[in-house]
This record gives structure tokens, sequence and C-alpha cells, in this order.
């Protein structure tokens, strides 16, 4: 038998839960046999749920916790006062070891803040992004950083572009990834005060393949690998994106059904539309990780289905075995060599 | 006969220029004899385009000028030294009065300077914000801003919000238009170090209708009819907006070709899939007004097409007529009443 790979999975996080991480979990390991997913929450709840299924026994256990973080709340008060919620022990558990990796739909700021503070950064990273994979016509591209770090300064967005790079090249399989900052106008001299300074730190990079400003209407066309932005805009960028394909998935949908004619024509195209639609489609992409940590972080988003933690949940099994954040570390910070010197 | 409405058009801006302006201009007048078009430019290229077309040559009027903005120069010093540029002479236009109106598809960022330097603000506004509508669920919301005020601060935001909600009740005819502010959560403690100053100020405004945060994921859904953002984001968002339904749209289109059997459901949805696209086409709503100012100043985007400019020269016709601009002068700044008062 193959090492079982486990995850801590917050049970209480997300608009859904814990009907939907508990399903998540029911889906992963009738899977995936050399899956175990150790789940925190309330007992009772999580019990109730997990009754409606069939699964084998033995590769889920649940973690009883007393508490839970809300979105209302600020994420470091909580991450520091709720020590018996259930994304708090389910953090605890990977920096413990217990547990391979952490996934959850709870709270962004508590996922980032917790995932910095218990599981720990990798030495010599700044602020550790959250970096989904976006849909482009071309395929996907790294959007990099979504996450609550907002108000960055210069050299983070540099180690963003690094990280990214390393993310692209070693996990998605991409030669010198193309790196580009998100910018108003395509010309150097073009931005806001913050891009005006990172560009031509960027520019200076010996380490990426910069090939200049993206402008937001460029985002989907592959144009980059890797697009760097400060967390306020990516966040933007990510929400929009699943926002708008909604709307305009939903108003075509309208639109194919307001007449006889078309109503005809829609059941033919249903298939074709169907599959075309699925790689706009959020919940196939599984959560982002939070990069350049201890260990293994994964949030999927708030409103997150079954499906989309399930996958969340795979996602971790393919970071562990490409080993993302060894290599981030071995890349960025490459082991100092002693050389032989005279000259003391 | 009625009084012309007179457009002073930028004959050289744009990524296809003059061809472009030309056709929108000589479009303009053959669907409207009240409105004289005068365009500014090379006279040997302009009168080239002019020759294709059938017009009413009184209705046209070619201002020769030698000079011409590229949008990778800076737009203070383009502004300032190109002062036989089609650009600039257009918007002296505004201010001498010769003309009512001027559109561009120039650079967004000399149409900015130079619409505050020559044209001039409104005493009082701070800062004029570029405010394009955007296609919703529900119909159009108000993005303000989306120009190249970047950098804003949070009284900034504060006046954006006002003369949005004065927009939208003037202009869209919405009573009591609801104010939102771009943000990546939706409780007040969220956001970056602008948010977080600005939406309590927001909050004690007697004189807007402020619901409090709207997420990226929202801005379609008709949710907030005012956007309030600054420019940076404002202009990833109109982008982002113009790339993303572009894209989905022609990936949908190549889904339903995909299959013999979508081919021919595809012929049958064709007529009502393009009414419902054609919402989310960029150049069904012409440009977007530069707010606050002594004149109409109206930005068509830098691809523009000739159906596009065509409306922004429409859309300046019904600003004119219903005096956006006098609007927010009155109701931002009301003429002090002189009360009587014994107390000297």
């Amino acid at each position: 038998m193959e090492k079982m790979f486990k995850v801590a999975l917050d049970g209480m996080g997300g608009d859904f839960a814990p009907a939907n991480p508990v399903k998540a979990a029911v889906d992963a390991i009738n899977t995936d046999k050399n899956i175990m997913v150790m789940i925190t929450g309330d007992k009772e709840k999580l019990e109730a749920e997990f009754a409606k299924y069939e699964y084998n026994k033995e590769q889920i256990q649940i973690i009883p916790t007393t508490e839970e973080i809300s979105c209302n709340e600020s994420p470091v008060d909580a991450i520091r006062r709720k020590k018996d919620s259930s994304m708090v022990v389910a953090l605890r558990m990977v920096r413990n070891g217990e547990a391979d990796a952490f996934v959850s739909s709870g709270s962004s700021g508590a996922v980032l803040v917790g995932g910095q503070v218990l599981v720990g950064k990798i030495k010599g990273i700044e602020r550790a992004p959250l970096a989904p994979l976006i849909p482009t016509v071309k395929g996907v591209s790294l959007l990099i950083d979504c996450g609550a770090n907002v108000d960055a300064k210069a050299h983070h967005l540099v180690q963003f572009a690094k990280i990214g790079s390393i993310y692209m090249k070693t996990i998605v399989g991409i030669e010198n990834p193309k790196v580009a900052i998100v910018n108003i106008g395509s010309e150097e001299a073009k931005g806001n005060a913050l891009v005006k300074e990172t560009y031509p730190l960027l520019k200076e990079c010996e380490d990426i393949n910069f090939i200049g400003s993206i402008e937001a209407n460029e985002i989907h066309t592959g144009k980059a690998d890797v697009i760097v932005c400060e967390a306020f805009v990516g966040n933007v960028i990510l929400k929009h994106t699943e926002g708008l394909a909604k709307t305009l998935i939903s108003e075509i949908k309208k639109g194919l059904t307001s007449t006889v004619r078309s109503t005809i024509g829609a059941a033919l195209v249903k298939p074709a539309l169907k599959e075309t639609l699925k790689q706009f489609d959020a919940s196939e992409y599984g959560g982002a990780p939070l990069l350049g940590l201890k260990g293994l972080v994964v949030k999927a988003h708030g409103s997150a289905s079954a499906v989309e933690i399930k996958n969340a949940i795979f996602q971790c099994v393919e970071f562990s075995r490409l080993q993302v954040n060894e290599k981030i570390k071995e890349q960025l910070f490459p082991p100092v060599k002693e050389e032989a010197s005279d000259d003391k």
C-alpha cells in the first residue's frame, strides 16, 4: 500500500459548510484510496452530514473543534484568539506534521494570516502570495497575488514574479514562462506609483522572462504566463472573471431560449457549449495555493461547491508530488556553495 | 432650422485614425442634419478619407493641424508642447466656445490632462473622473473613475461618488441611485488603506445613497448604480470586461461550430445570441465622459470603431441637451443664498 496522503480540511469554512466540505471529503476518498481526510469542526454537525454517504470510514477522521472563524472578524485577532477553531486546529496539524496539506474555503484573510503565522513562511519569503490559475484561450496563466496582502511594496511584487515563474515552470511545465505586470497602458512610463517603481526592478531581474506590461483586456489572451499584480487588483480580476463569466453565460442561456427557433437550436448546441464554458468555470480549477510556505495551504473560494473543494484536495496531492514549496525554496534561495578561498 | 451642434473631433486620435474618425463624422452628419463636425488633423490625409464618402459638405469642417499626440509620450508634456496637435487644437475650440463638445479616441492620459487644463474644471472639482457606463443584467451602472487619475486620495473618491450620483439621477434617470465602493470583501473592515479611509467618509455623506462595498463578482449584477473606485482599479475592470467578454464570445463561437450537430444548432441560435451579446459590446456604449469640466469632453477607446466614435458624438448631443456638467455644478456647489443677518 502507498503512503496515505493526509489532508486537514476545514469543515466549517465557506458559505456551504459543513455540507460541501463533507461531500468533498467523501468524493475525494471514494476516488482515491490513498487519501485520508482529517476534517475539523462541530462533531455533531459533521457526523450528521457524513451519515448521508457511503464511504470507507478508515479514510475519514473527524477532529472535533468548538469554534469557527467568520469572514466578519479581523483575521489577525481570529487566528490569535480562536485556538480551538476548525481553521486554527487544521493549520496546526500541518505545522506539526500530522497532516500533509490544509484546505479551506473559509475567510481568505484568516487563511492568509494563519498560513503565514501557523504554518510559517520559507525563510526569505517576505509575503506568501495567493496564486490561482486563470483560464486563457491558450490554457492557463498564474495570477499572483490575489490574497489579502494589500498595499504591497515593489520588492514584494518582484518576489511574486520570481515565485510565479518557478511555479509555472515546475508545476505547469512551461519553459521560460513570460512574466508581465498588470498596468493601465503598455508603456513603461504608465501606471500608478507602485507599478512605476516595480517595472524597472522587474526589467533588471535576470532570473525571469519579463515581457513588460499587460493591460486587463489581455489577461485571458495567454500573452503572459505569470501575471503579477498587487493583491487588491488581483482579487478584483479574479472575482470579476467569475462574476462576468457567470453573468454572460446566464444571459446567453436566457437568449438561447428567447425564441422558438433559438430554443430548437439551443438543444443542438448544448453539449458543445457546455464543453466550451467548462474552461471558464472556476470550480474546475479547485483552489488557489498560498505559495512560499513551509507546508501546503490551499484556499477554495467562499462559495465553493463540493466539486471545487474536492479538486482542491486533489491539487494538494499534485502539489505535494511536484514539491512546489520545496522547489520555490531551492530555486529562490539556492544553498550558497562554500568556495575554496585564500584571501582571508 | 435648429441651432447646429458643433463637435470638435480629434481626427488623428486612436489606433485607426484618421479612417475611423472620418467615417464616424460622415455617419453622424448623415444621420443628424443638426450636427456639424469640426475635425482636426493632417489636411491631406483627412481629405483622402473624406473623398471615399458622400455627405453634406456644409456639415464638415476640416481644421488643419501639423502635430499628433501618441500614447507613448508624457501627457503633460504633450499637451503643453504640441500646441498644433489635433487634440490640443480641438480642445481649445471647446474652451473658446467655437465647438460645443470634444471627442477623441487618442491617448487617455492626454485627454485627461488636456480636458482638465485646456477646457478647465468646474470650480470646486478636484479631479475630473472618466466615467463609462458598464453593462449589467439590470441595465447599466456607472464606473467612476476609470481615467488616469491614479493614486487618488479618499476625498477624491468621495467627490466621485457625488458626481456619479448626480449623473445617474439626471442623465440615466435613476431616483436615489445606490452607491458602492469596489472592495475585496463585503465588510467595512476589509480593503486596502485607501478603501478603509474612504468607506467611513462615504457612510457619512448625506447626499448619496451609500450601500457599502461591492466585490468584483457583483459588478455586473446591478447591485449598485454608481460603482466608485480608484482609477487604476476602474481601468482594470473596464478593460477586463471588454477583454473577457470578447474571449468568451469567441470561444463560444468556436465551440458552436465544433461538431456537425452544434453547427446546425448554431445557425438557429445566431440571431438570439447576437441580440444577447450586443449588450456586452463596448461599441454600443460610445465613449466615456470626463465629468466635472466647463465643457463636454468624451473619450472613446483607443481601438474604437467608427460606430463607437459616432455614438460618442451622439452622446455629446445628449449630454448637452441634459446639461450634465451644469447639473453637476448646480447640485455639487449650490449657490449660497444671501441671508438677512443682523449679527455683524
